[in-house]
């Protein structure tokens, strides 16, 4: 335990520490079955009871109506950005309207482009992706297929508030950076993803939740591993999931119901966290400047430069001797940004704010 | 580890047991690290030095030359059936091949079909999937695209004794349930796959390898998840892979290497362990009737049935009190499979072995 430095990874990110002893005292045998979850057939009773508790928790957790399934599929979100438009978009003249607010986004739309028209109902470009927009900037279809947005662009640290509105045209949103972070009506979705490395457990596992409206759209005859149907009907069960995964989502949902309290509970420690590192940056006089604008500033990412590259190198360099890691930014914007997901302890962010403050006070 | 039963699961089957152990022991933080393998970055350098780890072992294991690529992909076989058929046949006026040896040949079929003219070129459903086919009885077509086999059927338990010979037609393999099971001369192949979770890891990863050749027939305009010329250059990282699942895949192999000494010794041990259940079966005098043909028997599923649906119920309930566990056949064809899979120990086959003298001797 004492080796674990703090992970400030976007992804794979840090896990609960509750979860992984657990997991780490079951990896060779499950208490009374006799094998571990790696080795456990995906029908047994064991592994049955394991995905139906993880579901149960997402349900509980996310207050999911009976009129909703819920997958646990593979291949990230980056599968999903295809799915989606195959299934939802391929088959209509209608347009999809997508709302981008950063890189997860325009990958999104490469995928969908591939099989309709695509309409950016509002492009972030102009601010190098620095906020979301305003409901009175969405330039939405009248026959949308769908809405589809990002809720947190984990690369530029830019996240919905709230989600946003559309009447009833089915509401699509990539939440893989921050489900389960604070509670949302999903009752205003038709289809919400996420990839699981960051707010549920490793990679390697999909989360979906669908409407039965939405699932009534799907084609008919589709590929068996992107028939939204199919996987609905089988219980994620058609073909092996990724049972570990699915295992860790399960561990990780009942410690965010039973050690945590829930995502209301779970969501103000998470403002209180992300708000140590924006008083950070908003005190520093300039030394640290914030990405993201005011209102648009997410509670999972928290994305900053410093005057120069050299400087940010320092500021790394220097930080990791303190056991605070994986603060790159992305390779593709640079700068720092800490990832402050659910599992990333308030002493955490702690220590990493008084490092600012210490090294600001050095240069 | 006392109370480990034997488990004979088809999969996701029995791991070595030191593979287990090392995970379990570094769940919390790889040593030197400071986090676990699952909340670390796919592109950190400790991640990178496991996924080529695991590569560079099963080049060793399976002596892969250059001229192809290793891919760790997600969704399972069942999505290869439809990528392959989507890159392969989609775009082209040609059929492919299929030759039908049992349950998992259907489904790569099934999917097939959505993309073009599929020629079944053997299919053994009049001897109930009991054997594999000689080679003049395939009716292969003069210009097919491809030629796709099931090495060995994890359902029936038939497996191929050696690669059908197809020419120069790229020759495209289910390898799921005996992939490093015994050597294999790759260069035969184009396109060889494999779902881990029998012989290499947990589920949730899917290894491919495949020719520049195929490679070169696939179209340059795909989704990206589909893609496998994407997946091949960026190394399958585009997006983040099932990275535990890779790290399991690289101890699993390191085991097979250090441990075991490579696939032929692992042949010799898995021959040796199918023998004896076979043995068991042909000595009973018919108590035990084995499904597939005496050429075509798999040295992975042993499969057989017992006079009467209840004399198997007794059977298996009494094999589960012994600790002789998931004997249960797929509920597709009923009867007893044993899986004996690489992580199999000879001493669970010894005890099965015993066990189904003495229940014989008792009924």
């Amino acid at each position: 335990m004492t080796d674990r430095v703090y992970n400030f990874s976007a992804g794979p990110a840090v896990l609960p520490v509750p979860v992984l002893e657990e997991a780490q005292k079951n990896l060779l045998s499950l208490p009374g079955v006799g094998m571990s979850v790696l080795e456990s057939s995906h029908r047994s009773p064991h592994f049955t009871e394991i995905i139906e508790t993880a579901e149960a928790n997402l349900r509980n957790l996310l207050n999911v109506p009976d009129n909703y399934s819920l997958l646990f599929l593979q291949g990230g979100a980056s599968l999903q950005f295809s799915m989606i438009a195959i299934n939802f978009l391929g088959g209509t003249e209608k347009p999809a309207d997508y709302i981008l607010t950063g890189s997860w986004g325009k990958k999104a739309i490469k995928e969908a482009k591939r099989e309709g028209t695509v309409n950016v109902a509002w492009d972030g470009a102009d601010g190098n992706y620095n906020r979301v927009p305003e409901a009175s900037e969405l330039k939405l279809s009248d026959d949308a297929a769908y809405v589809h947005f990002t809720s947190n662009e984990t690369i530029q640290g830019v996240e919905f508030p709230v989600e946003p509105s559309v009447g009833d045209t089915p509401l699509v949103c990539d939440s893989s950076s921050d489900i389960l972070s604070r509670p949302i009506d999903i009752a205003k979705y038709d289809l919400l993803y996420a990839g699981a490395q960051k707010n549920m457990g490793p990679s390697g596992v999909t989360f979906v939740a669908i409407s039965d409206r939405m699932l009534g759209k799907a084609p008919e005859q589709m590929h068996a591993l992107l028939d939204y149907n199919l996987m609905a009907e089988n219980k994620s069960l058609y073909n092996t999931p990724p049972t570990f995964g699915v295992y860790l989502v399960m561990l990780v949902t009942k410690w965010l119901i039973e050690e945590i309290g829930g995502l209301e509970q779970m969501s103000v420690i998470n403002k209180q966290k992300a708000s140590m590192l924006y008083d950070a940056i908003d005190e520093s006089g300039g030394f640290y400047k914030g990405h993201a604008q005011l209102k648009s500033r997410s509670n999972m990412n928290v994305t900053w430069t410093l005057e120069t590259p050299e400087l940010e190198k320092e500021f790394l360099d220097e930080a990791k001797k303190q056991g605070l890691c994986e603060l790159k930014g992305h390779r593709s914007v640079g700068g720092i940004r800490a990832s402050i997901y659910n599992a990333m302890p308030v002493e955490g962010v702690t220590k990493l704010r008084d490092f600012m403050a210490t090294f600001k006070e050095s240069h």
